[in-house]
């Protein structure tokens, strides 16, 4: 069995996959609002699910795993542990097994992702010290985009920022990107139907698109941060680089705007609302700051679909995943309209359906397909790649 | 007869138009290096050509252009002054003749363009001066994109930006775009081929890409700042939002950030040159920093002409302007490859001829032309439509 973890600043994920037996899925949880006094875990076996306040620290929180896990006898069956890491840089371009110099590069990458690589280290560190006898392996947002070409990865920006701060495009969401392609690739291989270039789109509260030829990516939205690209829940996405120093001429610090842009843009910014069920029903409602965000985000999506068609030379299949794009038909049927130009069709019907299996919802050249992402799994299966 | 004025920061340009005979450009020069010991003043009149040192200010070389046009015998006969202005915010979207009031508008939208408003002013009350009883009127660089829907004109920042310091995209080059994609729909009704939808690449040392539907601009890549969009000569264009705080945290002040943003880099940056012409040679000879630099121009071009298709629902017709986009037949090339899937297919015998009349350089459905621009022609033709 595999062991996934996922350490974010205030939260730990994990999952327990048994890859033997049909990819099951065994068991599952998230320790919530660690070092909060609201803490709380959630421990999910046998379709049963148990909810405990919690009180502690990420190396509580990992103990707390550790014992579930023990009581459940399947912490003896872990034979390896995947481990989520944001920033690879341009060191990691695969899944790794973690060494101790490999733990050191992970840190030294942290300038490049604050908010994550030091935390994912430490859920390392901490996971370690808990299984210490089975391989611990890395397995990085940043990988599956390593295979993007100069020409899409570098900015215009002076050359020195790239080879003495390593300013580039690395991506981000690449595990999901990575797991729908594929998924999307063998869905299309079955009903013999095209599939080499695919644009796949991580639409939840963070939001990315990539371009992918042949199962490699040659191209995304998201940059050296993830603030650039598509518009999301609470980050802008791209603005205009005029707008630092209008902002500041305005008497704004740097910290602020990066604050602002990251926590109080996007769907937030515009319509005072981040989630998009609620923005539909506030458009519903007659709200024109509700419709106006959500014109903008659809908007800023179909742009970006056009430019990767562009980039590839045209477009196979166009993947809508995560929140908003496994569960918003609206915003599907909205992103498609009028780019027949591309081979795009959507059948309303197919569109309306709710399923948490991949499935195509179009009839032109160009499939579009809904396919439910699934992080952990891929993770998973990165790992056992590794140790095998 | 008509005048027009463009006055830069260290430059001013001037022409005359006959409009009643053919739109005869009856006149014309340039005075360079105002304020600078290397000053010059180049004057052409019935085909001759003087270059003379000048030594002043833009006083001064108001005064100058005024006393060859009173010697010429042409300063009596201009019946109206077309000034360009750069910056016309949200309150002009048209032409404008040029009152006290419209002055002082003009003076209070500098802080959204410091460096270009503050200096056509001071042409636009020197001018007055000089011709004290002919109307004036102020031809704005944003104008012709006043067209555009919020959705593409609003950034998905804190709505108060907007609303309390104008933070929105304007657009530049719009007397560019104007002209060329007006020329463009003539020469396509000529040919009986659709003509509703264009996208125009306007491609100087600044480059911006514009799409305009039945004559209509609905978005630009140009935005607060000509700072954004398409990479240039020495001016980035998209990066990532997240770059400035980056950037901060190695210590680099927001002014000196935006400097190389606006100065050091584009193709300057990355290839240590940004003349298109000599960065062509340099590829040639085997120069891989001149490979990079064309090859992130041309790809970011590609996505810009593909996220307009997509905002178009498709493209009739794709027209090359300035320097650049007039002259670069490789670039024109190398942006049109592999763009079958928009109609776009270039004929190369017709792309390699030189010529500096409008043309078509394509077969496939979508038009591809060339059209050399004329922005004095078009400041002039507007102030002509002003004063009728």
């Amino acid at each position: 069995m595999i062991l996934t973890l996922n350490a974010g600043s205030s939260s730990l994920k994990f999952s327990v996959f048994d890859l033997s037996a049909g990819e099951e899925e065994i068991a599952n949880g998230i320790v919530e609002r660690i070092g909060s006094a609201e803490g709380r875990a959630t421990l999910e076996i046998g379709g049963e699910r148990q909810q405990v306040d919690f009180q502690g620290d990420h190396s509580v929180a990992v103990q707390a795993i550790g014992l579930f896990l023990r009581k459940q006898k399947l912490l003896a069956k872990v034979k390896a542990v995947g481990h989520r890491v944001v920033h690879g840089g341009e060191t990691f371009q695969q899944p790794t097994r973690i060494t101790t110099e490999v733990e050191q590069t992970i840190e030294r990458l942290s300038p490049l992702a604050p908010l994550h690589n030091p935390v994912n280290l430490q859920g390392i560190q901490l996971a370690k010290a808990t299984l210490p006898n089975v391989p611990h392996v890395a397995v990085f947002d940043t990988a599956f985009h390593s295979t993007m070409l100069a020409q899409a990865f570098r900015y215009p920006v002076p050359n020195a920022w790239y080879t003495k701060h390593g300013v580039r495009k690395y991506g981000f969401h690449g595990t999901s990107h990575a797991y729908v392609s594929t998924i999307a690739k063998d869905v299309l291989t079955k009903v013999e139907k095209k599939s080499s270039k695919i644009i796949t789109l991580h639409l939840g509260n963070g939001c990315s698109a990539a371009a992918v030829i042949d199962g490699k990516c040659i191209d995304t939205t998201m940059g050296l941060t993830p603030l650039e690209g598509l518009m999301m829940g609470t980050r802008s996405g791209d603005v205009d680089p005029g707008l630092a120093a209008y902002m500041s001429s305005l008497g704004m610090s740097i910290d602020a705007y990066d604050k602002a842009l990251n926590k109080e843009s996007g769907l937030l910014g515009i319509a005072a609302e981040n989630d998009m069920r609620t923005l539909l029903s506030m458009r519903e409602e007659g709200s024109d700051l509700a419709r106006l965000a959500i014109a903008m985000f659809v908007y800023r999506l179909r742009k970006a679909v056009g430019s990767f068609a562009a980039a590839m030379g045209g477009i196979d299949a166009l993947v809508f995943t995560a929140g908003i794009g496994e569960n918003a038909s609206d915003i599907r049927a909205e992103v498609c309209e009028d780019l027949t130009f591309l081979g795009i069709e959507l059948v309303a019907e197919l569109n309306a359906i709710r399923s948490d299996t991949p499935r195509i919802i179009s009839k032109g050249t160009c499939s579009v397909l809904v396919v439910p992402t699934n992080e952990e799994l891929q993770i998973a299966r990165a790992t056992a790649g590794v140790i095998k």
